[in-house]
């Protein structure tokens, strides 16, 4: 049972295959600019071995044709034939309110997702060109669609709704989706599995802190509350998002500025957050060698993330009367050991304990929380693709 | 030593009278509508009685002298000559970075204030109104202003600086500011003041929850963060303000409902919060009475209202790294019980219990947490225009 595994973009294309007897990646790889001049696929072997094959790749269609190609190439594959793919697996990123768990891909389906599309008019275009490719190239092979809003889908109203006029929600949906579900969901199982606890009776804080950045609170299984809003700009501050910011300071931006919608959705998602503060870099390990050698706007951009981070977490904490799991994912999370320790000290109110010893780790699964903490802190390393594979194994093997 | 203490709006003057030898409030009223048609004054005697005068008030200075002459009036009067006012303190909403103190007015602070009025368009031109007023009628009298921001002033970057890039904060000054200033800052004093603890060594949580509503992270006699940002729109869920909301969804509004900023300004500040939610009302009153007839959009109001301000303690006990004192004010946090309730209840991990049966009591000093929390939960009601008062009086004081 071998499932493939896309992640599209407007102009990439991730991709992952799994063997689901075991659950082992056999091969990963991405297509970039696809659509554009110099486009190229570029291939990692499970031995790390990198191959990159350049390609007029105009569309999403010959970017899977590439990948298809590719990982049934006698000299690059991992399959002998495509049929021994049985069902490819999206990520999409928008699911709206229609959708609270993975799906199998149907023209119904595929119908609604279009409608999503509206809301997330940068994401689910690109993931439906991936799935229509697909349809055009494999039509006897099934698909599943995973959603990043899902898992959040589970949130109670005071938690979705925003202070704006309920008009505004009936007629745009505009209410608080989250993203980053299959992320926040492993990570916040896998930590229960390796502390061998019942994640059914457990309150858990999953950070999930990468470019993108969000938090979640995660009550007996089920997602309470999460810091991306109605976008991914809200909450924490990201490698280029502004995150949580005075909308009041947006339209005073607006009118001083003299732009409109389109050019603040530029600036709040591609020149703000980190890269904005700082001007040095939205990449945080550039940011910290900045701050290593005084730079202050560096530093401030330090304390200004983990600030936020603490707070998030305080408030998921009183969100559900206290926390019993702090998780740490995302390229940050795992890696950014300074971080981590500005983010858990002095956090011994709420009964989290920090090992600065233990702490001093990237990209382990391990616990960094003191013995005697009432909160268990820990890194858990995510795994999206992982999920992905897994549920449309699940949808596909209930087909049958 | 009697001091006048003026709060101008646009189109309103409120007014009070304090004796400094005991700080007591001689008279108190308002002039509404100035400008307008059917503009009148309002006095409140001390004992209550109110009185209407009704006259054609075209400006802030013929208001201003309406209350001159009612103060000084044989009939309604407090003062015999209005050569006993020996100064006149003003509350001003906006002073930017430059003040983060009360300040005596001159001419060349006056100056500063005027530039100002870019960072608060609807209210400091206002403040200034009065002040001019006051020069104009009373050209030999001292003036003081008050700040709304003044308190807040000393947040660190961590905490007043946003995500957007250095450059708009260098620009425009667009940073977190705060509000409410003079509320916080009596009623954790008073609070220390009534528990008989150090000021100087306590974390404190003041929750301001009016129309418009605020919070505020005091350590150590210092405002360290607090909700309310560059303008009075984030933070809180308030009567008619959205409180904090994706950016993201801002733009995706205006773009949707083609609104540019200013129309945009107006929906979040004046058609948001629990109006916007209830569709009954931004006076919690009437959202309590309807949702106990079982409105559920009422009761989604106050759920909503509720647990954003549980999340902001959360979020503050978290930046102080705990909470000692956690205070109450403000017309909705002395009086909805409930409301109360539902903020403090399961706070018990980070060591505040509460007492339902303290808690049944309405703007009065009282401590509503339980005699073994460690967190002490306190109802104070503020008492801003007394801080003008006493802040005039000082500044006046030295003077000499």
């Amino acid at each position: 049972m071998k499932i493939l595994v896309l992640n599209c973009g407007s102009s990439s294309i991730k991709f992952e295959l799994f063997d689901m007897t075991n659950e082992k990646r056999l091969t990963t790889g991405i297509v970039e600019k696809v659509g554009m001049k110099g486009s190229f696929l570029k291939l990692t072997k499970p031995d790390g071995e990198k191959v990159i094959f350049e390609g007029e790749i105009l569309d999403h269609q010959i970017g899977v044709e590439y990948i298809l190609g590719i990982i049934s190439s006698e000299k690059h594959g991992c399959v002998k034939s495509l049929d021994e793919i049985q069902a490819v697996g999206h990520r999409v990123v928008h699911g709206g309110e229609y959708f609270s768990g993975s799906v199998f891909l149907n023209d119904e389906i595929i119908g609604v997702l279009e409608k999503c599309s509206e809301l997330a008019p940068l994401h689910n275009p690109a993931n439906l060109q991936g799935i229509y490719a697909v349809k055009a190239l494999l039509p006897e092979i099934p698909q599943a669609g995973i959603f990043d809003t899902a898992f959040h889908q589970t949130m109670p109203a005071k938690a979705f709704m925003y202070g704006i006029p309920y008009s505004l929600y009936k007629k745009y949906q505009i209410r608080r989706y989250g993203f980053h579900g299959t992320s926040h969901r492993y990570v916040h199982k896998r930590a229960c599995e390796i502390l061998n606890v019942d994640v059914k009776t457990k309150k858990i804080i999953t950070c999930h802190l990468g470019n993108g950045a969000s938090i979640a609170a995660i009550c007996n299984g089920i997602s309470v509350d999460t810091s991306m809003g109605f976008t991914p700009v809200e909450g924490l501050t990201m490698g280029t998002r502004t995150g949580d910011l005075d909308i009041g300071a947006i339209t005073y931006i607006m009118d001083k500025e003299e732009i409109g919608a389109e050019t603040t959705n530029i600036l709040i998602n591609k020149f703000s957050g980190m890269l904005g503060v700082t001007g040095i870099s939205s990449d945080m390990r550039e940011i910290e060698a900045k701050a290593d050698e005084g730079n202050e706007r560096a530093k401030l951009g330090l304390e200004m993330y983990a600030y936020r981070v603490k707070k998030y977490i305080g408030s998921y904490a009183a969100a559900m009367g206290g926390v019993d799991i702090l998780v740490f994912t995302g390229g940050i999370g795992e890696n950014a050991v300074n971080t981590r320790k500005d983010i858990c000290e002095d956090m011994e109110f709420m009964g989290l304990i920090f090992d600065n010893g233990k702490n001093n780790v990237r990209a382990k699964e391990t616990v960094i929380s003191g013995d005697n903490s009432r909160v268990t802190a820990i890194i858990v390393p995510t795994n999206e693709e992982l999920v992905i594979a897994q549920d449309t194994y699940e949808i596909v093997k209930n087909l049958k």
